[in-house]
């Protein structure tokens, strides 16, 4: 039986300012990835939401950013790739122990906005933050972007993946997201984002936007918290992927 | 035999900001106080100092502080108990976790500046800082100023204490340090503060300064090592405790 | 004929987040305190808030704060005069030029939160902050809390003043408000809350929660943005004013 | 007579954590670039330097830089053009009205670090800061690299402009600063590069690491303050300047 995660990033209050859910959305997935500070998240909004997770029984994972709170981590940075070790191994130290601390216990980690976006793309940067991770706990679980380079590494250091894909994000006919600049880069229609996504789990598969058939690996689906609708979006995949016989559980 | 530990603050540069000489200092104390990040300590700074500090076979402390860089935590905040839990967990889980991954061992905890001194008076903000160190790990020793709602707290919920000295501070008859806004409260002769420090541990006493033999428990000695002299301070005091047969090592 | 000011905090979001809902509200106040980075608002939060005060035609104020994002600059600092003068010099230094930059003028400075509360009972504090907005520019209105250091030591060096009250509020005997951790602080009823705004501005009197009748100068009336009713509680207090033949203007 | 500008950057402390020797070195050059907050200089940092600054009656400039302390403002980021116009306006009006407050006249805007260096080589980049020096203050000169999009743009909006040549830095064949990563990029011998600076303001030449004499436009020349041999180098410097007749003198 075809199994899939559903993992949204969660914790990204700071201070009086709030933003997302949280509580209500992890009835509705599998896994959330935890902002750990850098980019967003006080000390108290990260233990707050971490006790929720344990008491929603989600899997916890840690949401490691650039020093960035005015740009949200969204912005890139030329940060050297020894100091991105750095700022990654302390930020899901943090997690990990806060987690620990509340009786719970860190199961992946998955790099967050621009940092994701240029390790994808970045050998070393990649390398830089798999290493971290394995040397704060090797039996974690890494998340990242189906087929980048964030995958690849952390399979040469035997660390454990899950390859995320986007139901309402278009392909390339290489395998890569369009990019969001680009007109046609996000799927609207929550039927046919719907259908990618069954198809990408049950296949294996997506039509890039120019009509090609590309393998993709399929083990986790990012729901976007901020969207207004990401509860009904959620409550979709899971009726479509019940309806096709496909299981979503945590990896 | 008697025993004392001398232990310093270390770990305070912030990115191209340079402070303090830590590891020739290292060579001379016997434990280490390294700040988390909130008022001093970016991440590579904390990897490098705790990296040295394992070389250099120092105990190793996590120093949270204040989330206050333009201050170096020495201001004192309102924040409420609840926070200032969050707020040092957050803080020990990072460092215990930094410590983990270079394959060292986090001994103990003492918290920076105006958290230190507002808890030290303040039965409430104690208690949540020692409760924080407790949830990560209940063998921590904590540190805090002898006589202090610091140890008092800890104590309750039998944590490992520490009880920290000052050999260049001056002392009221009620035990407490005079504050630093008044005259007299340092003591700038080495002489005066190594008897003072010898007799603290040797004696578990100290001459207030208006005249009172006040009794005081003396575990561990802070030197100072923003100071010009902080290498040579530290070998008067080893000088002089060697010759009254005091032995110098952690706790 | 009496007048009194509406003015209200604005300008509170930060980067990615947003708090507030400006715009609308610019429509029924008639002078706003504009957040200036370091408790909140981003350098381009704040432009736009400038830029939207200008088109509004509303009287535009600095709203200096204290460095605490993660606190919004509501926890209370000790924070030596001397540095506060610095930090409200910056603060309001920049504001006015982003406003000037824009063809607007600045009309007020008003501290925000935990500045704001603790100057209203430090003359030391509050002399600091007046200086600084002075230095900056002599005609600048000092906006603080009806009856307290602020008015006073701005008063001190002739600066011109904006005595500020709340409708919202209760008062005790000696004039100040009734702390927020009391019981009765806040008063619920808008009714009452418009009341006690009508007989302060109309008779300069305010019933105090133990039933004195205390005298109170009425300047500016603050209008809590954050408040889910704000635009509701604004009309009617323009109403009752309309009604009693009070004019709702800036200073 | 050929005239030439010898300006430092200053004011680069913050808090606790002191960097340069600002005073001394005010005494040898004719202008200063004070950071504004964002990447070094906190608001009593920028007080001190800038009265320091109209003592020692050097031109003064603000040295807006990108919001990254930990990273000084030297790491790339990709931050939209509008919101580089808000966060350059943002630090030059704090820089100017703190200036003014202490009956000073800011005279210049030089960009810091990687916001320096990406305008450098983008328009789009260069334009933005140059409006935002412009719609501050229509007077101010605006420092720049000689020959880069930071000059070119700001002569297409009229800003007057301080063209900077480096002394101790190697020119490629096409005007343009060897990069820093590549060997010789830097001139470590002080008569090499005393003599190449005072050919690049007597002749608007320099000869390229491979050998072309390539036209340079030298207004005013960059003292990094930072080395230890700041001061002699600017000795030296202004030796030479003299020897050869040229005045070292602000914009």
């Amino acid at each position: 039986m075809r199994t899939v995660d559903l993992n949204c990033d969660m914790g990204e209050s700071f201070g009086a300012w709030k933003m997302g859910n949280d509580a209500a959305l992890m009835d509705h997935v599998t896994s959330v990835n935890i902002a750990c500070g850098f980019h967003a998240g006080d000390p108290s909004t990260i233990r707050h939401t971490v006790q929720t997770a344990i008491q929603k029984k989600v899997a916890i994972g840690a949401h490691p950013g650039y020093p960035d709170l005015q740009g949200f981590g969204r912005r890139n940075m030329s940060i050297a790739s020894e100091e991105v070790y750095d700022l990654v191994l302390y930020q899901v130290a943090a997690l990990k122990g806060v987690c620990e601390s509340l009786g719970g216990r860190l199961h992946h980690v998955k790099p967050h906005g621009a940092l994701y976006n240029q390790a994808a793309k970045s050998q070393e940067l990649a390398a830089a933050i798999a290493s971290a991770v394995k040397d704060i706990d090797g039996s974690l679980i890494f998340y990242g972007g189906a087929g980048t380079s964030l995958i690849t590494e952390a399979e040469k250091i035997s660390l454990k993946t899950g390859s995320e894909v986007f139901a309402d994000r278009t392909y390339q006919a290489d395998g890569s997201l369009t990019p969001r600049r680009l007109a046609n880069a996000l799927i609207s229609d929550t039927n046919v984002a719907v259908e990618q996504a069954r198809r990408m789990v049950e296949s294996g598969e997506v039509v890039s936007l120019d009509g090609h058939v590309v393998a993709v690996k399929a083990e986790t689906i990012c729901i976007h918290g901020d969207g207004p609708n990401a509860i009904e979006f959620a409550s979709a995949l899971r009726q479509a992927f019940g309806a096709a016989g496909i299981s979503v559980e945590a990896l």
